[in-house]
């Protein structure tokens, strides 16, 4: 059993025991669970451009999404709540049928878990969101693990060129190992707006900008760097603070469009599938992302490495208790 | 010749000459002069999701697009200039070859100057921006006529729910002849958030919400009635105090998006002839958005009629001196 530790739980697991008129899966399927539902007969998962389950709505909150229960329990017998629909931090836990997404057993686990959330949505936004095109060119403010794996998806799609934007100078090394041809420091660039400098390198603005920090001014500068015409600024990253976005709205009218998504706008049971096998054929590097293994007793570990900036992404391995 | 009135200046008339190495056009065409150009040769025109030419730039200012000189003389000899490359407040003009549409001399001129404006803007942006699918909510903030050919792009494209918004009640009556099937007067809603109201009345909110005002402040309340997983807003109005939009970046997270456009993201030259045919097969029905008609000497009377929102479009007939 497998695990992967990111701001949201997901993991790669094989199915233990089905419940009562589960149909589809069976003992010893491997499985992804996901934090989005996918029912296959709602309105929300019949449009082909939304993601959201209406059968299974997205909630941050304890309980299972049918019932509000919990199938956890500590050791006094006092209930335990899931978080997120998945509870994965556990060597068992039980996931709705609707929220759990099986693959191929030859992907190996580690990658596997990793398209549960972080990866899937990077790649996501880039293939699935946004639809980046042969030859564009796309801006990514922020080479986190999401950063980066929004960089593997418009590679991809083909993109021509990928600027990677970030603080860290480290980034500018590690980001070419997953598809950005060129690196911009913004706190290197003086008096330049950081929008200005993206202009005059994708002459004139970018096909696609992606926020994946979570900072509203940064969005507000994804947004100026988009090219007139059909740029397209994509919100990934979660505002820390609350504030809204304030977007020029002037800059609407030439032609530029903001949108985001949960999930970068995958279907988990229709896409999850297909990412496992470019995974599998190399389309998709995402193993480079995993930068630690550990032990289950070693989560906390994982976290102080999340945390301190020191991961990209820490596989929590759960049949071993300590590395 | 004939003349429409409107926040832009086009027209529907008639080529007297043409220049050289001019192709395509000659002396007798019927044209649509529009203030977006289309050169078919440039990215942006080149582009299925852009309607920016880049050869001839949008400007908002003086001057013929290629070379910034005027084709205009005042009585003493002194240069005029050109408003937004077609100035057509006039018996002649010159235009540029790349902003004059050839259209089909059956259609009545003042219906074909309509849709060089403020009703293609509205009817593309439901069709070619917005893309408005069949049995969908649409909600119009703003029942000029803008947001009334919002309303019969919509219909066009089988919208099941169209709500107009408008705190002229006048505006409920007048809206149901252009398609709107549901009507809002803010004004009357008491305590209740517009937005709530909407997103009551389309069981989750729209599909597709537009703001034909230019008010930051309904933007933002437009982007909150659109409905989670892939709800629309599209940025029509143009803000008359400058102000930015200000928006809850979270709700990007669960799918929304926000879009503009000059011209609703129509391209003259494909476009236009495509929905003059639509007006004669009384697929739409623009000729409603006309309240008046006037000569050219009483162009001073149809823009006080615009202002003091008494009329939807004035058409001022050029060959008559006096009504």
């Amino acid at each position: 059993m497998y695990y992967k530790i990111g701001r949201c739980c997901v993991r790669c697991r094989v199915v233990e025991s089905v419940g009562e008129r589960v149909e589809g899966f069976a003992v010893g399927d491997t499985v992804v669970p996901t934090f989005l539902g996918q029912c296959d007969s709602c309105a929300g998962c019949a449009s082909a451009g939304s993601n959201m389950c209406s059968a299974l709505p997205f909630v941050v909150g304890p309980g299972m999404r049918r019932d509000g229960t919990t199938r956890f329990r500590d050791s006094q017998g006092e209930p335990l709540h899931d978080f997120l629909a998945v509870s994965s931090f556990s060597q068992y836990t039980v996931v709705d049928v609707n929220q759990v997404v099986k693959v191929d057993p030859a992907v190996p686990p580690k990658l596997a878990c990793l398209l549960g959330c972080g990866a899937g949505t990077g790649v996501g936004a880039a293939w699935r969101l946004a639809k980046v095109q042969p030859g564009s060119s796309v801006v990514i403010f922020g080479l986190g693990a999401v950063g980066l794996s929004v960089a593997q998806g418009a590679k991809m799609c083909g993109a021509a060129k990928i600027i990677g934007v970030d603080l860290n100078p480290d980034k500018e090394e590690l980001g070419k190992k997953f598809g950005v041809t060129d690196f911009v420091n913004p706190s290197k660039l003086g008096e330049s707006p950081l929008s200005q400098v993206i202009i005059e390198m994708t002459g004139g603005g970018a096909d696609y900008c992606f926020e994946c920090i979570g900072v509203a001014s940064v969005m507000t500068e994804a947004f100026r760097s988009a090219k007139q015409g059909n740029g397209k600024t994509v919100i990934l990253g979660l505002e820390k603070d609350g504030k809204p976005i304030s977007l020029p709205s002037i800059e609407f009218l030439f032609g530029k469009c903001v949108m985001g998504s949960l999930f970068g706008g995958i279907k988990p049971k229709t896409d999850i599938p297909i990412l496992a096998k470019k995974c599998m054929s190399k389309e998709l590097e995402l193993e480079k992302l995993i930068t630690h293994e550990v032990g289950l007793q070693e989560i906390n570990t994982a976290f102080d490495l999340l945390l301190q900036g020191k991961s990209l992404r820490c596989i929590i391995w759960m049949d071993k208790l300590a590395a």
